[in-house]
């Protein structure tokens, strides 16, 4: 059967359903570069305002994982189980998660990304590490599986690559903000990778790029439906981004609190989330353990140093500090109201933690830490922030984010929840 | 001020208005080439299936204008006055609706375009007469204008350079059928080429792009809204093209049906339209004078011919004629009840006399000559049609297309109204 690219682009204009051999179509025709860019933007646009409901969803998603190759993980005598993140500010949970749950007896593939705008990027967090490198062969991913439990390292170029490429074409046309295009990409590379559960972290919030509960649970919902008709058992937290995770923001300064959090200290709100989510992977793979005993037991820090050194990192090495670091005030006496996660993560990305086109290098030790959190109370002239950066000049463009984001007032008020909803197994 | 076109893209998407400057920027930046072709796609797909209102229309339309040159068309004794039609099948009234608004003493200024798919253009109609050129300079243009009252040529590069570019943009990613972006491009030109009063022919039916009258009337009233909006007096008629205009379809066929309603012949659907469509011109450019008694006066003639002569045709030479002429006869005695435009005008394509891309030559003798109309009584094994070609191998495909066009039936029928409705002055 022949396709054209207008015909569609026009049944998605014109709110039909899209036939599983349009999609097939289109999705590999566009990855061999038969259908142009031009083409592509218009037919996502278009899903983007008239949608694809659930059966399409997993087709799109099956024809992104079919334009490339499956990473063929061989068995390596225990459950394969992943976490994936929406991304959000002083995100480090998969730091300590993955050699957590691989303590407990599950293997962990984690292919991750680096970051793009406000949000850091678990691979530009590692680098900040001396000698650890992100890019492994299919057989040093398996090899490391099998001798550590845990790998966290690039996707592979032969996963999914029309994924690759429409969130590329997606990035300059307004069409990111799409919740069965976001659900298909996230998913077609996990399925793509081969792990058997997966787990998700859907953060909702001022620094998540979902602002609302509703949008989020709509995206969790969407993924769990995709891993149901692939088979792969998907479960989805609602975690809450309004506010940073932990007391770090930036790449080295996240590193050495995942490190805290794997030596049985840390940030109470980053422990909180790592057990749940570890809970979750651990009940996905059939494994009966206590992740907070294991915890802090050192045997998760065991494999941390072992998964950092496999990838050629020095768990011990001195962690790289920035040339410069200034200090935020409180501007007046009372409990600290607000700390903006949006506000935060705009700050660390201009000292230099994060990047503003996908080329661009990263900062390893610019960032932000908090010295306060919410619900604290500061007196005037407080130290509250510390900016780290090597770049000083970057400093008043980061004062002027935080600006609208920091409120001191009279009335007490906690940090809210941290789980926000569950959707899935 | 700076902008960036995902901003652009993104605030359409959501349903935002676009601002004047967002609408300016976007459509010079589109020109230069800085907004790339993806994300111009993008945003007539948001446009498309968002909107834009009477004066994002009327500015968009100014984008354009003032993305190229206006036609400085010098003072020529008498009023301008043009006429644009939507395009269907047989539509040859330019042809005779020129010459004759001239020899009522207007100036009638018609810068055309060539035929896409099942509509023919005038251009590849009046390229069917031996000689004929259609591209002229400006100083040509306003000479022919001065001497001989009438021009038809093609369209000069330098009018409104956006609208080419965005309308190959949007033929090949389904973003044609946007009411405003179709309104925009037709008044773009005509405001630009600078008449002084326009009448807009918007054909309704099968054989139009727009199907059902309320399309149209919206069409035709978005048109006449930037008309307003740039002080350009602007009226529609609403006209049927459920069924073909006249009994030819083709380039030579319908040089030759023009000729014969010049000399006070014809068939009687093209002389009522030609004569309405006059009247409103003549409306628009205050000149009283009956277009019926000039075109039976042989006056409208006599223009005709300098007016191709002056473009290098001649008038007095025979037309070419189809290496090839077949009959399909009528399958059942009874009325003809049904003679559909899409198929009639589908067969002409087939045949030669349109092409499907803009680079194909088209033939100038090939298409089809009507031997009933719709309410004739036909015996079965009458000529109910001829198909002209110089391809025999194309004949198939012809009757193909005509198969569903075609119905005999007892009950008597009458060629519904053509003139459907007007909108404005």
């Amino acid at each position: 059967m022949t396709h054209s690219a207008v015909d569609v682009i026009a049944a998605k204009r014109d709110r039909h359903r899209l036939t599983d051999a349009q999609i097939d179509w289109v999705v590999a025709a566009y990855t061999r570069g038969e259908v142009a860019d031009e083409q592509m933007a218009a037919l996502a646009m278009a899903i983007l305002l008239n949608g694809m409901d659930d059966a399409e969803t997993a087709r799109w998603t099956l024809a992104m994982i079919e334009s490339g190759e499956r990473l063929a993980l061989p068995d390596v005598g225990r459950p394969l189980v992943d976490k994936h993140s929406t991304g959000g500010v002083g995100d480090k949970l998969t730091l300590p998660l993955a050699p957590l749950v691989a303590a407990c007896g599950a293997a962990v593939p984690q292919l991750s990304g680096r970051g793009l705008g406000h949000t850091g990027g678990t691979l530009d967090k590692l680098e900040a590490i001396p000698g650890w490198r992100a890019e492994l062969s299919a057989d040093e991913i398996a090899a490391q599986l099998a001798e550590v439990g845990a790998v966290v390292c690039a996707t592979t170029p032969s996963l999914a690559p029309a994924d690759r490429k429409l969130y590329a074409l997606r990035d300059v046309t307004g069409t990111v903000a799409s919740i069965p295009l976001i659900a298909s990409s996230i998913m077609s590379k996990k399925i793509a990778e081969g792990t058997g559960g997966l787990v998700l972290d859907v953060k909702v919030g001022s620094g998540a790029f979902l602002r609302t509960h509703d949008a989020a649970e709509e995206l969790a919902r969407r993924m769990v439906a995709i891993g149901a008709a692939h088979g792969l058992s998907t479960r989805a937290l609602l975690t809450d981004m309004s506010v940073p995770l932990g007391r770090t923001v930036g790449n080295a300064l996240e590193v050495a609190e995942a490190v805290e959090v794997l030596r049985g200290s840390g940030p109470p709100d980053v422990v909180e989330l790592t057990l749940a989510l570890a809970r979750a992977m651990l009940g996905l793979a059939g494994i009966e353990a206590d992740p907070a005993e294991v915890l802090a037991s050192g045997r998760a820090f065991e494999v941390w140093e072992r998964m950092i050194a496999a990838q050629g990192g020095d768990p011990a090495a001195p962690l790289p500090a920035a040339t410069h670091v200034e200090i935020v005030e409180a501007p007046a006496s009372g409990i600290l109201t607000r700390l903006d996660a949006l506000a935060v993560g705009t700050a660390a990305w201009r000292l230099g933690a994060g990047r503003a086109r996908k080329e661009h290098p990263v900062q390893a030790a610019a960032g932000v830490r908090l010295l306060a959190g919410v619900g604290d109370e500061v007196r005037a002239g407080d130290p509250l922030l510390e900016l780290h950066t090597d770049t000083p000049g970057a400093v008043p463009g980061a004062r002027a984010a935080l600006d609208a984001g920091l409120a001191i007032a009279d009335e007490p008020v906690g940090r809210g929840p941290l789980l926000l909803g569950e959707v899935g197994a």
